[in-house]
């Protein structure tokens, strides 16, 4: 380590490894973003349920995360399709050399490399949680989201970052369009499916829109995603090299922008309005959409993946709703149909990478992750109940699970004592 | 390039390059900030308006600098008053040399060069949208403020920071307290003159104020926006050079705190109240007043040049009101005044630069953005109407032009419906 | 110094210094997330005061702590007790090498320096501002806050980061736990003590729940100051050392995140609820708690102090009501409480440090700081009065001190009104 520290390379190390540190900064502030969009797009008596579902989540998985998570993403040399380096984060305080991440060469410390995939692990969680939002159990998303961050998760992402079966057959996700967003959309549709929609959403063959409380809270959400975003791609490029980081972020913020555009355009056209959460919705398509190709797309193939992603996320929400798919949020279209577009998109815009891979890849971790969390919801459903009773639901799960009221002053009203919601 | 990557300068390449790419990621936040302090300190019933012209302009901004804009302000040799060096970033994907800016010299790629610049790009167009708030038609400020930031703000930008006429000269404008925060006071000067006050703001000879919705969003935006200008103005260094960006912190921090002290005793002076957001107004003004000066002027000079910015924004916004000029969120006072302040002062408080050239500069860019947004808004006044019927003016744009409410479950009271607002 | 710049080494010292720059950017975001916290978590009739409150110390900290403050924390060689290195910043502009912080050899510009402990200094007396929240006088918070930046912070921070008696002793807070936080808890109880609870908070023998106004708004500040607190924590290694920052990331995180779930099950066994303010507490709690030992407890200490931490913050509030302290965010639990139990665990976990010494310390500046703080605001409150009238209180300070609501198109019920609170 002496050695090394002392060497020419050091300095290049030192700027690497800061670069990620930051970039973890930026993907934490991602989790305050998924809090506050989700937060605001639900009714303002379920505003503090999803909060503490998240705090929840985003705690409990990066604790899990550095106990087995971390060494079951990265096994080391493995057979795969499932393999496990021990617990804990898998540095040997006795042996200093170990910390510079000698296993898999990368030009960080281990703990960086540690915190950093760490931040990344509770956000398909998350997603889960907007998903949900409104008629869940809180116990049945608890232990339903810690079983995901802890296994299903990590074990799909070794297929391809770990280096698994779909790294060797040259699947290729840059930054997690599906081994994170994909991820946590597919586990909220199974979900979803199990937990049926909240009452007097699908009523007479009709949709009837149930209108988030804070569309300036959900604001200040997309803008913290896209912030976060940075980190999130930029630091997927694992060092501070000048050209691919910075081509990273043009990438990355020419498709937020064309997804918005893509997703206002759409909505003018096919609903005569300029909605507003669907704009936001549209730059958080265009990000999921350009994560697995930000680094290997061009610049104009990474405007039309964003403004490909805006113009689907609009109809993908629609058609939910008439799948009586109901979806709060909208995080099911925008992570998990915008998160599979983008994965193809890499086979379909970079000539690198064959389209074919690149379905198969998306299917494999769609195909798992949607069995393992309807397994794992379903037995949660069978044995304990993942749906809460119809009073708490009108009444709001805020009162109900946590005895608290997102905005007591503003005396919310309570929707059972109006017989209506 | 592969020489240059392996020569001893190509770390301190890295180190820069980096730290702009952060200052980029902090100047997204600060359209958080605008977003969230304009929405916040206009009435509720157009919140969402707000917010979705400033993600319209910002995301619409990118791609048309990514069109055009970068290289208009940029244009590498030119006359010094107009020139444009063709569409697109300018990059050459077959000449990967290019990617390191040689044609300025930066000590950047290219793709960071662009994205810093695109991250100031729109700033001038979202400053317009606080003044116009509450009565402008959603697609007359689409147009304008496209064409704001695709034409006016890059040529008004080449004269200086592109290498013009005005940098021949010996201008000095550091970060752009008049080319983006003057640019954008008096283009939104020259559109409310042509909208009118809101109905009801100004009767019987009367000020009558119509307060902004939620002081706390704006405290959000106003503690975004510092964070952000840390960014502004400390990528404005376009180097990490530890005494520049360290100095340029100090300066920034330091008005800023001065603004918000000027501002508070001359409110409780001249009102007998300690008014939050005027406070908030004053953080505000002190920023814009250094961003000029911030790498130039002394310590003690900072302080004084924020400190009367502090106490200007809150005889602007009064002033205005005299004037009838009705700009909700104080912006023309702000980001206007504040910006030809800082401007002016750094040929008053920096012995190299001359208070008669950047009267020069202040006054010619002022002039020909004033020109330029006049004859713009006034062509799509005459031609598709700048301002909405008063029926929506009162029930608010943000259901008239969204079908939107920023708070939904709150039931906001219709003004339309108690006659009064 | 031009000799220095051609060094090997300079290429270091710009990445230290350029680290602690982006380090003290997210301590700022931590005043944002004061402010909102805060404000969330009292009562919207008094929510415009906190910000002002906030705003005002952080402005007029930052200045004084240039004034003077910067210099009597870090005098140079002194007696241990008091030194004073003189006013301002102490950079003499004529002398460029003394930029380089030669006086003790950081890897940082002078500058740097003093604006990373510049963004420390306003946060004790942010937590005040918590504490003393819904019936103190302006006037009466602004001079004691003042005073409290300006001598007591810097004095008692003297004598361990100033090189003064404790550190001579052996005392260690890595970056504050006891010198800040339990700084800003400790003179919060004093103003709490000599101001008296809220009325109505305790009546016949009973506590009387008086909520906060948003949790979403104070989710916002407890996510915001986990993010800065990788700044707090992470800038304090005061350089870009790879493994030293990397691994205060991790201890910071995990702490931060054992401490929620410390609190979620202490709430769930205690109280048989999941509130929310108590797991955002929580979190809280973790930071402050691991603050101190970030850089020298092992990764299982880590989780441990947050865990416990978390655990302490909940019976702390408990009993804090059970002794008539009204402390309405929970701030002298939180940083007071969980600041002096993260300095002890220094003690405990660390074999390198003795509990005796840390002991020792914490009693110290505790007690200097509550006899400062109580005799300050003794004389205050005896001259000057610092609470208000009952009519104030009941209506709320933001109309009666400021003229402000927070939220004016929601109207807020004034409670004198309902003849209630």
């Amino acid at each position: 380590m002496e050695e090394f520290i002392q060497s020419a390379e050091y300095t290049k190390f030192i700027i690497d490894n800061l670069w990620i540190l930051v970039a973890a900064v930026l993907v934490l502030m991602m989790h305050l973003g998924f809090a506050t969009v989700e937060s605001g797009f639900t009714q303002s008596k379920n505003a503090v349920n999803v909060i503490y579902k998240n705090v929840f989540i985003l705690c409990t998985g990066i604790l899990i995360y550095a106990l087995l998570g971390f060494q079951l993403m990265y096994p080391g040399d493995f057979n795969g399709f499932l393999g496990f380096g021990g617990f804990g984060i898998g540095v040997d305080p006795d042996d200093p050399v170990n910390m510079f991440t000698p296993a898999y060469g990368l030009d960080m410390t281990i703990y960086t490399d540690f915190i950093f995939q760490a931040m990344f692990a509770a956000t398909a969680a998350t997603i889960v949680s907007g998903c949900v939002t409104g008629r869940i159990k809180l116990p049945a998303f608890m232990i339903f989201s810690a079983i995901l961050v802890a296994f299903s998760y990590p074990i799909t992402g070794s297929w391809h970052w770990g280096g698994g079966w779909l790294s060797e057959m040259g699947f290729y996700d840059f930054a997690g369009s599906t081994l994170v967003h994909a991820v946590g959309g597919i586990a909220g549709l199974a979900c979803v499916i199990l937990l049926g929609p909240r009452t007097g959403k699908y009523r007479d063959g009709k949709v009837f829109a149930i209108h988030g409380h804070n569309i300036p809270l959900a604001t200040v959400g997309v803008f913290l995603l896209w912030v976060g975003w940075f980190g999130f791609n930029g630091g997927s490029v694992l060092s501070a090299d000048p050209v691919n980081v910075s081509y990273v972020f043009v990438t990355t913020a020419l498709a937020a922008c064309a997804g918005a555009l893509g997703s206002m355009i759409t909505t003018q056209l096919t609903m005569k309005s300029l909605d507003a959460p669907m704009a936001l919705n549209g730059i958080l398509a265009g990000l999921v959409g350009i994560t697995a190709g930000a680094d290997t797309v061009s610049i104009l193939s990474a405007v039309a993946i964003g403004f490909i992603a805006g113009i689907m996320v609009v109809f993908a929400i629609l058609m939910f709703d008439r799948l009586r798919i109901d979806d709060p949020v909208g995080a099911i279209s925008v992570h998990g149909v915008c998160g599979i577009w983008g994965t193809l998109a890499v086979g379909i815009f970079s000539a690198e990478h064959s389209f074919l891979t690149q379905l198969i890849g998306v299917s494999a971790i769609s195909a798992f992750t949607f069995v393992f969390s309807f397994a794992v919801f379903g037995i949660i459903k069978a044995t304990m109940g993942v749906r809460v009773s119809p009073e708490i639901e009108s009444d709001g799960l805020d009162i109900a699970e946590h005895g608290n009221q997102a905005y007591p002053d503003f005396s919310p009203v309570k929707t059972s004592e109006l017989g209506a919601f």
